[in-house]
Order: C-alpha cells, then sequence, then structure tokens
C-alpha cells in the first residue's frame, strides 16, 4: 500500500503547539507568573440558555421509545434546515431545504468540499489565511496560488494576476478580522461569474457583523451561480464544543452540465450520517426569540472586548485592523519587530498570549492577533499592561 | 472550475430510496395494509439510561462559564479515550492514547480514511458489501476488486486472486451477518503483513458476537503491523442519533517509512474538530457498570428478535445465515427468485419490508436481508406472516 505522497507535502511545524509549548516553558520558569491568554480563537461564555434548555428536552426524547430518533438523515426532520431558511428570508435570501446541508462543522466542510471537485483546478487563497484552506488543498494536491490583501488594501483580498478556478474568501476575515463590503463581493462574484470559477466563501463570524455589510454573499446579485457559503453555530452560539455547522450549495451553481449541488448530497449521503439529534434541537433554539437575545448578550460581550483591545492599542500607537465586525483584532508590530519576536516580548514582559500573525502565512509577518473571546476583567488588564509597556 | 470526474462512475440509484418508493406506492395504493418494517439497520431502543444521565449533566456544564467546554480538541480532554483504552485492555489489546481517534462515526471514517492513501492503491472489498466501501473509493477513483464471498463459504472473503493493497473486512458482516473466526482473521493479516496491505477493519457489531470469536482485529498476532480497525456506539449503545465512534490506527502500521498514524493524525486535525462534549461524556456512561448491563439488555432484545427470524425462516425452509452474532438475517430466496421479486412478494403478499440483497452487490443477487432492529410483538409477526405465505 502507498500513502498519499501529497502529505509530505504538508508544512510540518503547528502553530498552536508551538505557542503552547513557548507558554508552557515560559511558565515552568515563572511558576508566578499570572499570564493571559488572548490566543486561540475559541469561545468561553456558556450556551444560550434556550439551546441547553432544548438540548435537555432533546435528551429526554432519546430516553423513551416512542420519541427516540436514530439516523437524523432517515427522519426526514428538517426543523433546523426550515430554521436557517427563515433565516436567510430575514435577509432577502430565498433556499430551497436542499440548497442546506447540515454538519458537524465549518472546519470539516472548507475541507472536505475539495472531494467533488477536480485536483487539477488552481485554488486561490489570502496571506494571511486560516490553515486549513491551505492545508486541505495541499493534501489533494492542488496548485494554490496568493491573493493580493496587505495593509495597503486594509487586508481586502483583491482579484487575482493569474487564473484561478476556486476561490476562499474568508469575511468577516480570520485572522485579520476585517470585512468585505458589497461592493467587493460583487467584484469577486461577476469575476467568478465570468469565469467560470467558484467561490467558498466562509462566513463562520458573519454573527459579529456591526456595520452596514452584507452577511451573507447571496445578498450580491448572481452569487448564486458562483458561490458556496459555509456558515457555523461555533463562534455564533458558541457551539465549538457541541459542533453543528451548515453549508449552502445552490442549484443554480453549475459545473458545465454538472450539478455543484448533487455532487455535494452525494459526498455527504455516503461519507457522512448527519448531525446528532441533540445537537440540532440545541442550534434550532438559537432562532427563537429568546435565543436570538441571548445570541445577541454574547457576541455584544465580546465585541466589548475587542474594542477594548482596539482602542487601547490604538491609543498606545498601534496601527489596529478588526474588531468592529469580528472578535479578532489585527495589529503591526512597532519598529518592524517580527511577530515572533512581539510574541516572546508580550510573554516575556507583560505576560500576554497573542498569535503571532506570520503563522498565518509570510504576509502575516510583522502583525500579530488578539481575540475578544477572553472575560471582560482579564481583556481590559491585558490591554492595561500593553499600554503601560507600549505607551 | 471542474468536478471531480470521478463522481459520475458511480451507480446513481439509491438501493434505500427505491425501497421507500416501492413502500410509498404500495401504502398509497392499499392505505390500510398494516406494513412491518425490518428493512433498514437503524436501531429503535432508548438510549441508556447511564448515557441519558450523563448527557443532561454535560448540558448543564455547557450553561456555565466555569465548566464550559469549547473545542473539544483544544481542552487536552481524553476521559472518552481512557475508557476506550481500558474497554480494549479487558481483551487484552494494549492501545496507546493517540492510537484511538474519536469521530461523528464510523461511516464518516470508513470513507475518510482513503484520504491518506495513494489513489493508485487497489481496493478488495466483499461483495456482497457496505455501499460506502465501494462509492468512496471509486470517488477517489481507485481501482476496486471483489472477494470470493458466496453461500459456499457461509459469506467469509476468501484471499483475492490477485494483489490488493487495501482490504475492507466488516466483522459480523453487514448485510450477511456471519462473524469471521480467529483463523479466517489470522490468515488475513498474515497475507497483510507479507505483501504490505492494509486491512481496514469495521468492527461496528462488535458488539453482537454471542460465540467464542476475536471481538477486535488487534486480538490477532500481527494485526497492530497492519490493520486500521473502526468502531461505533451507534449500534452497539443506540447512538445512531447522537453520532459517536472511534478509529485505531496503531503506531506499529507503517507505509515504508511513514507512519500512518501520523498521517491520520494530520488529516484529522485538518479537516475535523472533534466529539461534541455532550455526546462524549454519553459515550462514556456506556463504560460504567450500569451502562454494561443497559447496553448488553438492549442487544439482547435484538438478538432475541434476530434469533425469532432466523429460526422462523429456518422452519419456512429457507437456508439462513447470520442472526447469532449480528442483528442481520441474510436468507436465500427459495425455487432461484431474484432479490427484487422477492421484496415484492413480501411487501405485496404478507407486508413484510426488507432489503434486496442485489442491493449490495451482483453476488447478493436471489438473497435478502431482515434485521432485527424491530420491537418484538412485530418481529413475531412479521415472521409468522412469512411462515403463513412460505412454510
Amino acid at each position: 500500500m502507498t500513502i498519499n505522497q501529497n502529505f509530505l507535502k504538508l508544512q510540518s511545524s503547528y502553530l498552536f503547539a508551538n505557542i503552547g509549548k513557548r507558554v508552557r516553558e515560559y511558565q515552568a520558569a515563572h511558576p508566578h507568573a499570572d499570564i493571559i491568554r488572548l490566543g486561540i480563537g475559541d469561545v468561553i461564555r456558556p450556551l444560550p440558555a434556550a439551546s441547553i434548555e432544548a438540548m435537555h428536552k432533546a435528551v429526554d426524547e432519546m430516553s423513551h421509545a416512542e420519541t427516540f430518533v436514530g439516523y437524523p438523515t432517515d427522519y426526514g426532520l428538517h426543523f433546523l434546515e426550515d430554521a436557517i431558511q427563515a433565516d436567510y428570508a430575514l435577509r432577502g435570501v430565498s433556499l430551497a431545504l436542499d440548497e442546506i446541508f447540515l454538519s458537524d462543522g465549518a472546519k470539516s466542510d472548507t475541507g472536505n468540499i475539495g472531494d467533488i471537485f477536480g485536483t487539477e483546478n488552481v485554488v486561490a487563497v489570502c496571506d494571511p489565511v486560516y490553515p486549513v484552506y491551505v492545508d486541505t488543498n495541499v493534501m489533494a494536491g492542488r496548485r494554490i496560488i496568493s491573493l493580493p490583501c496587505g495593509a495597503a488594501r486594509d487586508f481586502a483580498p483583491g482579484l487575482p494576476q493569474e487564473h484561478a478556478d476556486i476561490v476562499y474568501l474568508c469575511s468577516p476575515n480570520n485572522p485579520t478580522g476585517t470585512a468585505m463590503n458589497a461592493a467587493q463581493l460583487q467584484a469577486w462574484v461577476d469575476w467568478a461569474n465570468e469565469r467560470g470559477s467558484v467561490l467558498l466563501y466562509d462566513g463562520a463570524y458573519e454573527a459579529f457583523i456591526t456595520e452596514e455589510l452584507p452577511r451573507s454573499i447571496y445578498e450580491i446579485p448572481g452569487a448564486k451561480r458562483c458561490a458556496i457559503e459555509f456558515r457555523s453555530f461555533s463562534k455564533t452560539a458558541g457551539f465549538t464544543g457541541v459542533r453543528c455547522a451548515y453549508t449552502i450549495v445552490p442549484k443554480e451553481l453549475m459545473a458545465g452540465d454538472a450539478s455543484v449541488n448533487a455532487l455535494w448530497a452525494r459526498r455527504q449521503a455516503t461519507k457522512f450520517n448527519g448531525v446528532s439529534y441533540i445537537t440540532q434541537r440545541g442550534a434550532q433554539a438559537t432562532f427563537t426569540p429568546a435565543g436570538r437575545a441571548q445570541v445577541r448578550e454574547t457576541i455584544a460581550y465580546y465585541l466589548r472586548n475587542a474594542k477594548t483591545i482596539r482602542e487601547g492599542l490604538g491609543a498606545a500607537g498601534f496601527r489596529v485592523w478588526g474588531g468592529v465586525n469580528s472578535p479578532y483584532i489585527w495589529f503591526e508590530a512597532k519598529g518592524g519587530m517580527g511577530s515572533w519576536e512581539l510574541f516572546d516580548l508580550l510573554l516575556g514582559e507583560v505576560q500576554v498570549v497573542g498569535t503571532p500573525g506570520s503563522g498565518f502565512g509570510t504576509a502575516g509577518e510583522g502583525y500579530f492577533r488578539l481575540t475578544g473571546f477572553g472575560t471582560a476583567e482579564r481583556t481590559a488588564q491585558a490591554v492595561e499592561r500593553i499600554q503601560r509597556r507600549f505607551g
């Protein structure tokens, strides 16, 4: 038997493992150090009370033969797809139920989606980038090109200089925290439709949008002919530990004679067996009036932290992006300092842990990411410490 | 953009969709018909009480910031891997924690595992076969060959006549219900080790084994050098609607210089984000003394149904396999009748729905599958009806 040789081309260093190692070493050398972690993109607030209640009820249903639910895909239940459909309708986007595919996570889907496309396609990604887009396509053996991003254009990806068949767009962006506006998205949709390319639009952070911006790429005319959209309950409703996401594949999206929707339906029917019934009930509850209010409250909590960081760093003289429509704050190191150099300085001098921008790609060198996913108290402390050191 | 052309080679007809259509049509034409469904491989009994209790507790934990759990993979929690490790140890199989990979289902894993192997590998499968093994490898573009199975050898797969790099074995088998003994498995392990081939061992029905047979392929000397094992809580503990499984990739399993364990670890870290914390707590509870007793009770219920079917069909003069170490009963139609012919006859004359053997491959033609996943009352009724018609 032979292995998939493309795996040997993967970058072996793992960003967060490296961060973890440095933090552990520092903590071992300074056992009394009070370290504040604003590095990882994981949530910390409890689930919405509406979801908790719905999941308790669902667990009880699984304890009686009369209400027991087996394979999610066999039961013909589509209460969650119904709720998602209605949610899109609020933004003027009309979807058929079988254009909505539930899954256990947007990470899985943004990786697995490659199964339905030929390996000869050229893939374009931003730099800096969420590493999953790159690694899954390296595994598949596809050629990958970088889109022009960078500070000069506020990290919005520009159209590629050469041909690309598949383009990953993430907005609001991880890691830079910036969000694309309607004109920018329209340019991408027009570009893709002219070339028969497909846009893989990762909207996992959509719930953090506070400005007048599109929340779905399908708000852009023509997008249903060229775009697949990924969304998640992970950051929206704190479901990182519960696992639920959804992917929209419009029926209008064709590859020659082939329906991309039919291909993904076949892929999922063959390699996936649906989302936990209990999880689905929890996710459905986030669309109720009570659930929506609870979700908004949690998002507002993280956004207040993001604002604290954004304004605090700005006052300390840093150039800052993100934090308005995103939990992520992206800032430039001063004086040409490198990302890991700043990491070591922040850890060593003010005991704040963030994520070096260079971990997201070469264009991230000299930048740094902090997140709003901390407690309000610790976030304020971290900012004070940084201001004392740099202000 | 181009699609993965291999998808066009997939068989488009879908077995269970076709069955569903015929049943709906019959029911529409005979609205008062009392149809008994023993076709689908889904469970019907409630979850173990121990799992219900554990999941309620886990849901509560998710409602407080102090006990909230985010990304399962980031928390360093491995209580479920610990329990699985201890369970294997009871059978004399010693595993490291990082040889145990949790997932949302054995179906996902038996399909996704192909990501780490080259597309040039030749894949061998049984005929009849669980269709996922075939379809996922058609999607990847691999050549597929059939193993000699069939009634003459009680449907145990024989060694292939030509070279094979990857071999799917399923024991106890879906759909035939037969289980392989230690000598048969040893022959496979020796064959694979001599050739550097890998065995993909699907043990999803292991909990149904009642005779003195291996429950894990790792009970066979040499298996850690050639075999990956898939297991699931779906049929064991009724988790089809909850989604939890695990895959064992031993570190001794090498492909030249490459560690297959490291490849799968990288694949899962990139394309998967862990199993729901709530689900994991429910799964862990199945390994407690109370949980084990409840699981045994449910399995015994389904096996009593299987015995009812097996003995009833035997008394009616059918040649029958399975039903002893498996919830599945596989039998031969009489008088050279075809599988779909028998399907229509059973539906039309005794209103019993099963699964045509030909739906699992050409060698299944003339055979038929029934399952023990019904209620005891309805199962007995179905058998009586078949006996009245055929006895």
